[in-house]
């Protein structure tokens, strides 16, 4: 079931957010950020935020948002958080397909990741098998915690016909 | 002379923000947001705001933040504005320049501009000629008030040797 992302959801998915962010494999964000911060950064900032739950259990999130203003506002930008224990279950792949469904909802024509780390290769080829074109390239763009420098990836998809 | 803005920098600075997004040519911001929505877009949230300024009157603004996070930190981003007066004058070229130096001084090691307008053929240009390469291209990414959906490019340069 994915439904809306309540606080206590949120309390309850920290420790995997906070595990994702620390690792420095897959997110540019701070990797020392609070529990307050990653709240307002993937709660309160965007339109909306999900959870994707089985039997009461959290395996996932995401966020929707416009990925800019004015002219460029009809392009979304989501991001994804999967727990540990729920990896290779298919659960980032119902997040997306779901997301492009709220994503046409609320009057979005298209979804841009702006930030796919080149290493991070199940995910790419997800997003890729998902209908996401990598459109671009961001040399050295990522400072992964194992590898040091890595490029990361902008992608794209047109969400009409 | 380019110096920190100030609030009243801002205010006197405001006519030409507000008609640079009314015109939907260039910007990816809200076209109809309020001088205070503004100042916080423009002032408030990146890390510093400068303008050009010669005999007392501003030329140009620019704002300068990461554009990422944690792993992604050591990218800047950079948006200039131009008063409508002072075109064809060297000053988004002369405030491009001071704002890689900025960057570096900060301690980023590169620069990213998230969207470009393509059909801001002097701006593209410009960006090229001081070394940015367009790394990305977003299809119909920007509804251009004359053109209708244009693309976008996204323009990259490394800042140090």
């Amino acid at each position: 079931m994915i439904r809306e992302m309540t606080k206590s959801d949120f309390d309850a998915f920290w420790p995997t957010f906070a595990e994702i962010v620390a690792a420095q494999e897959t997110y540019a964000f701070d990797p020392n950020m609070t529990q307050q911060e990653a709240y307002a950064l993937w709660c309160e900032s965007p339109m909306a935020t999900y959870v994707l739950v089985e039997n009461d259990v959290i395996l996932g999130s995401f966020y929707i948002k416009p990925n800019a203003m004015g002219p460029s506002r009809h392009i979304s930008n989501c991001g994804y958080m999967v727990s540990a224990h729920a990896r290779g279950k298919g659960v980032a792949r119902r997040m997306c397909e779901h997301s492009q469904q709220v994503a046409r909802t609320l009057g979005f024509e298209a979804m841009q990741f702006n930030s796919v780390v080149s290493t991070n290769e199940v995910a790419v080829r997800l997003w890729e098998k998902l209908g996401f074109t990598i459109i671009g390239t961001i040399p050295k763009a990522y400072q992964h915690k194992q590898l040091g420098y890595v490029d990361s990836y902008i992608m794209f998809k047109w969400l009409l016909d």
